[in-house]
């Protein structure tokens, strides 16, 4: 049966969290193990450490490299599994960059101007202060994708747009270069609209964010997950113990609606609603099924933590076959656009 | 002493004419050429075929490496030696992009809007059409420019602003990111205003244009280039052939003076006011000046014309040594960025 190809990359931010786990690596898991019928595979997956992107908003690399690796350490445990899906930096794979520099003469500045997420990011920034690699972030995101051919993007709603300028850089190469035997030498991306579970933040902020430091690491044993769950606020309306309260405003309720087993969830919310059940026990209830979940993801961490020099070269063995590809897409790139010979 | 390094380069646009000639190869080949007083080289000079940087102004790249190969035998004819200098293609030493992504995020759009030369080339055009590419065609120089450390750059008054963002990006590179053991990865090359004796054209424009169709190749024989001259305007008030004439009007005379030794100039000149010389004489003298001036170009391109292997092979040895110090340049880049350990 047919295979596609998906591209997800992350931003090397350190340590992942609850959030990145429920937003994205659960779905690039299910989809790196996701079997057609027959029993082969529905997608092969290429998983990106996005080292160049940190640089659009920010110029400090010095962690960069130690953010990548401790990432990476969350995507093994998280169950990304490199046999099947090559782990690699932008960094490390130089075509990203020449991809980047080709596809930058196909497409306006007007035409990036208009991406709705730029003009989000910045503004409060100052327009003057736009930096010019920010304002081609769609255009790397197009290479990062098409260097590997990726037919399929998943993404929520809010990143249609992106997709798009990907769609549009596409077409215009293929309409300008065609390949002698390929003929077109990139597919059109489709976007694959996904339900990204968004979790809210320890403080009830809408989404949790490493700089807002309300987060829960995938990294956090039980004792740190219910350090951190109890000063969470709850309804407000509910301040002593048997108060009847409401969990459709409650933070901790809807950690619960993810993590807790459908069974207790009725319970929690008839304890709730009734008073019968205080917010110090369903904190805990909801911590010790978080913590279930992470179980696993812990033990993986550890057994990864303890062997640095495996991490590294499960990340040089995607990256060497993340060239192999990149270097394949390249080459056909060169043809196209006749650029000659070669002794590279 | 000391040695500095140069990088200087050229779009393909094909076969080179006399404004070529004049305007910068003559500089490159004596920079090539210049020694110490102690016999040691001044310059060590780099030369580029710009491939990508076409790219900015048209799509079409059907007949750009012929125009790179037919380039590369007019450099070879006039004088550049390979032993010497290398000579190499943007688009096969990926670190030309590498470095082009990686300095994106150190200029603002802003500040490539003001660059005075874009301004002009757009002048013309709907800005709501500029081509991202084009807009950052300033940060792709200094990648150039900068890969090869290269602290001298040879400009025409025109071009300091362009040197200026270039001197702007390696401070800023500098200011963030310092290498362990060098400190500063980049020098800040210094422009070095150089007289570039423009050359008009044969129909009078202000200079010799492929576009233009009035140009002498440095390919053209002794027969092409009297074709061309014959038609030439020259003063238009000399209409019968013994009119006195204007020599600082006549565009033959503008030649005469790059190309006509001393005394035989000196001779034309007078003749030329006192109406003894006619014009078809003077353009007789004026081509065949030319054309000894040509002859060992001439001689030159046959043998290199005869040998296309050679050619190829020159291209590609100057593109290993260019990929060399490119990435020599790179893994400190990597190393003053702490972008973390390689397999590559």
């Amino acid at each position: 049966m047919s295979i596609q190809r998906i591209l997800s990359g992350m931003r090397p931010t350190g340590r992942l969290h609850l959030g990145h786990y429920t937003g994205a690596l659960e779905n690039w898991i299910a989809q790196q193990n996701l079997l057609h019928p027959d029993g082969s595979r529905a997608y092969e997956t290429c998983f990106l450490i996005a080292d160049y992107h940190s640089l659009t908003t920010s110029l400090d690399t010095s962690s960069l490299y130690a953010h990548s690796i401790d990432m990476l350490i969350d995507w093994l445990a998280a169950g990304v599994d490199p046999d099947k899906s090559p782990v690699f930096r932008q960094s490390q794979v130089k075509e990203h960059s020449e991809l980047f520099l080709i596809f930058s003469m196909l497409v306006t500045t007007a035409r990036l101007e208009r991406n709705p997420t730029l003009k989000e990011q910045v503004r409060d920034l100052n327009m003057e202060s736009l930096v010019y690699g920010h304002l081609g972030y769609p255009v790397l995101q197009a290479a990062d994708i098409l260097l590997y051919k990726g037919n399929v993007v998943p993404v929520g709603e809010d990143q249609i747009p992106h997709v798009e300028i990907t769609r549009e850089i596409a077409r215009k190469f293929n309409s300008h270069y065609q390949h002698p035997e390929l003929g077109d030498v990139f597919p059109e991306p489709s976007p694959k609209i996904t339900k990204f579970a968004r979790l809210v933040g320890l403080d009830g902020k809408a989404k949790m964010s490493k700089s807002l430091g309300n987060t829960i690491l995938l990294s956090d044993g039980p004792d740190e997950v219910m350090k951190k769950m109890r000063p969470a606020v709850t309804d407000t309306l509910k301040v002593r113990r048997n108060d009847p309260g409401r969990p459709e405003v409650c933070l901790v309720f809807s950690y619960h609606q993810k993590f807790t087993g459908e069974a207790q969830l009725a319970e929690v919310e008839a304890g709730c609603r009734s008073g019968a059940l205080g917010c110090v026990d369903c904190k805990k209830m909801c911590a010790a099924n978080i913590s279930a979940e992470l179980a696993p993801i812990l033990e993986r961490r550890k057994h990864y933590e303890e062997r640095p020099e495996m991490v590294k070269e499960i990340l040089h063995e995607g990256e060497t076959k993340a060239r192999k590809i990149a270097g394949e897409t390249m080459k056909e790139v060169r043809e196209a656009m006749n650029l000659g010979e070669s002794n590279a």
